[in-house]
C-alpha cells in the first residue's frame, strides 16, 4: 500500500470509529470532496449513483457505474481495503446499494449526496433513520495533516501571484468581464488545475458582496473588490481578496472605511489560536467595524474552512463556540458594503498553529492604487 | 415584463399546474438548471440555502441569504411574480422555510436539493411526504422551445468547430493531458463560457468510456477517443464524440469494429422520430452491434438528453419505453470498448423534430487520420 493510501485508510478507520460511536451502522459518501477525502476518488458528478459504503464494521464497498468501473480502479480507491460493484446502465442501482444496507438503524449521509439518491434509498429502505454525517466527517476534515497544510500554503502561494500581476489587467475602461478573463487564465497560469470563480465588483456593484463581473466599464475612482479562487491538482482550493482603486483618488468615505476594515481584518487574524472559540474571531473583526458605525454594512460571516472544498468546516460565525484546534484553516474576510456607493473586503486564508496562527496568503492588506 | 421574464413565468405557472396534478402542495427548487429554467437564476453553489418555493396555488417565494440579494435581484428572477425573502449568516435558513410550507401533504423537490437541506427539512416537518420532483420537471425540460434549440444549435457549432481543429493538438509524442489543456482552452475561444469535461483517451485508455486524460504519451497507431463539452454563455451545453487514428494505419481490428460503430449510430439517428420508443433508438444502435459479436463491448446506454444539464431527460436506454417528441435534443453515442486494446465512440446531439432528426453536430463521422 502506498502512503497515499495508507494515509487514506487511516481517514476511513477515523471516520467508520466515528460512525460506530454515533450508533450509525455506516456512512454513505456519494461522489464531492468527502469522496474524495475518504476513497481519494475524483469521480465525474454524473446523475448515476456513485456512493462509498463504509460500515461501522464489516467491508467496505464502492458502488460504481459500469463505465466508470476503469476510473474507479485506476485511482487510489483501486488500491485500498474497499470492494467494488459496479452495475450497466438500466440497472437499478438504488436496490443494489439498500441490499447492502441493515433494513433498521441509523445510518450517516454526507452532505452532497443530491435527493436523487436519498429520496430513492428512502423509499427503499423505510425504517433506517437518516443522519447528516457532516457533523463527523466536518470535524474530521476540519484539522489538517501537515500535507495538506502544505497543500494549502501553495495554492495560497498560486493565488498570491495572480494579485501581484493585478496591474496587467484591472484599469479604468475595461469591462469587469474582461478583467475577469485575463484573472481566469492566470489562476490557471499559476499552477491551478481549475478556475473556481472569479468576482470582479467595481464601484457601486463592489456593495454586493457575491456580485460576479458584468458589462459595466471600470471607471477612474472606482474601488474594485477582487474576490478569486481555483483548485490546484492537489484538489486543494484557494481564495484570497483585495480590494484595490483605480487611480490615485478613492470615492467619498472609501479611505476611512477601509482603514476601519484592514485594521479589524488584522485584528481578527491575531485572535487566532488554539482553543478560541470560533465565534471569537467573528468578533474580533466585528467589534471594530460596529464600533465606527459600519456594523449594518458588513453583511456576512467573518470565514470559512477551505481544503478540498472552498467552503467547509469550521466557520468563523457568531454562534459557533467550537474552540479552534491546530491545524485548522480557514479563511479571515470581514467587508464593509455600503449600498450605491462602494464596497470593500480583505480576505486571506489562515492556518491556526501551536503558538497561535500563520497567514497563508501574505500580500499586504495595504490599498492598491493602480 | 421582458420576454425572457415572460418564458419564465410561463414554465413556472406550467410547472406549478404539473404539482397541483400530482397533489403536490408545491415545489422546492434548489440552484442548479432546474432553478435556472424555473427562474432564470444561476446561482453560486453554495453550501448556505437558496430555495425557490413554489406552491400549487399562492405567491412563489425565493429564499436566497442575504450576501447573495443583490445578485438574486439582478437576475431574471428579480422581475418576476416572486418574493424575496433573504436571511443573515447564523440565522436558521430552514426554519425561514419551513415556515413556508405546510404539515402534512406532498412536497415535490429537485434531484439536486443536497442531503444536507433535505434532512433538516425532513427533520423539521416530519408529516411531509417528500418525493422526487423530477418526473415532473424532466418531461417540461425535455421538450425544447425554438429558442432553446437555437441555443443547443450554437453550441453544437461551437464543439465542432474544435473537432474540426483537432490536427493542431492531437498528435503522437503528446501526452493526454497536454492535448486535453489544449482542447480546453479552444472550448472556451469557440465561444463556450466554461469546459466542462474533455476526455482523450489514447490506446486501451480508449477501452474505459470515461478515461479522463493521464500521462500516458500518445503513439503512432493509436486510436483516440475525443470527448468533449461545454457551457456557453446561454447556460446550454455542448457534448461531441469522435474517434480519431494517428497515423495510416489503424489497431490490429479496429477498422472492423469502428464501420460496425458507424453504421450503429447512422442507423440509432435514422431511428429518431416523434412517437419512437426512446428505448428503440438504444435498439437501433445495440443490434447491429451485437449482430457484429460486440454486444458484450457496447458498454453503456445509446444517449442521453441536454439543455441546461449535459445529462438530462430523456435518457435513450431500454427501459425507457417514453415516446420520444419533437422538441426533445439528445445524445446519440454508441461506443466499442475492447479491454486491452482499443475502443471507440461516436456521439452526436439531435433534436427529434416533427418529420424526423436534426444533429446538431455536423462534422463527419468518418473514421478521421491525424
Amino acid at each position: 500500500m502506498s502512503g497515499i493510501a495508507e494515509e487514506l485508510q487511516h481517514r476511513q478507520d477515523r471516520a467508520r470509529r466515528a460512525a460506530a460511536a454515533r450508533g450509525w451502522a455506516g456512512l454513505l459518501v456519494t461522489p464531492g470532496s468527502d469522496l474524495r477525502h475518504l476513497a481519494g476518488y475524483d469521480a465525474m458528478p454524473l446523475e448515476r449513483l456513485t456512493c462509498l459504503v463504509l460500515p461501522a464494521d464489516g467491508p467496505a464497498t464502492l458502488i460504481v457505474p459500469r463505465l466508470e468501473r476503469a476510473a474507479a480502479e485506476a485511482a487510489p480507491a483501486g488500491a485500498l481495503d474497499v470492494r467494488l460493484a459496479d452495475y450497466p446502465d438500466g440497472a437499478d442501482a438504488h436496490d443494489l446499494l439498500a441490499g447492502l444496507l441493515p433494513g433498521t438503524g441509523r445510518i450517516g449521509v454526507v452532505d452532497a449526496m443530491p435527493a436523487a439518491h436519498l429520496l430513492r434509498l428512502q423509499d427503499r429502505l423505510p425504517a433506517i433513520r437518516w443522519e447528516r454525517a457532516a457533523p463527523v466527517l466536518g470535524a474530521l476534515r476540519a484539522v489538517k495533516s501537515p500535507a495538506e497544510i502544505a497543500a494549502l500554503a501553495e495554492a495560497g502561494a498560486a493565488i498570491d501571484e495572480v494579485h501581484r500581476r493585478m496591474h496587467r489587467w484591472l484599469r479604468p475602461g475595461r469591462t469587469e468581464t474582461e478583467v475577469a478573463e485575463d484573472i481566469a487564465a492566470a489562476i490557471r497560469d499559476t499552477g491551478h488545475a481549475r478556475t473556481d470563480f472569479v468576482i470582479v465588483a467595481g464601484g457601486p456593484n463592489a456593495a454586493s458582496p457575491h456580485h460576479s463581473s458584468g458589462a459595466r466599464v471600470l471607471a477612474p475612482g472606482d474601488a474594485v473588490v477582487v474576490d478569486i479562487g481555483g483548485t490546484m491538482p492537489s484538489g486543494y482550493r484557494s481564495d484570497c481578496t483585495r480590494t484595490y482603486v483605480l487611480g490615485p483618488t478613492p470615492p467619498p468615505g472609501f479611505a476611512d472605511s477601509y482603514a476601519v476594515l484592514q485594521a479589524a481584518q488584522r485584528a481578527s487574524v491575531a485572535a487566532v489560536a488554539p482553543g478560541v472559540p470560533a465565534e471569537a474571531v467573528d468578533a474580533a473583526a466585528r467589534e471594530p467595524i460596529t464600533a465606527a458605525g459600519y456594523g449594518d454594512a458588513f453583511l456576512h460571516r467573518t470565514g470559512h474552512g477551505i481544503g478540498l472544498d472552498t467552503h467547509e468546516d469550521p466557520y468563523i460565525v457568531a454562534g459557533n463556540s467550537e474552540p479552534l484546534r491546530e491545524g485548522m484553516a480557514f479563511s479571515v474576510e470581514p467587508g464593509i458594503y455600503l449600498a450605491g456607493r462602494h464596497g470593500a473586503r480583505i480576505e486571506d486564508i489562515v492556518v491556526c498553529t501551536a503558538d497561535g496562527v500563520r497567514r497563508l496568503n501574505t500580500t499586504s492588506t495595504d490599498l492598491v492604487h493602480l
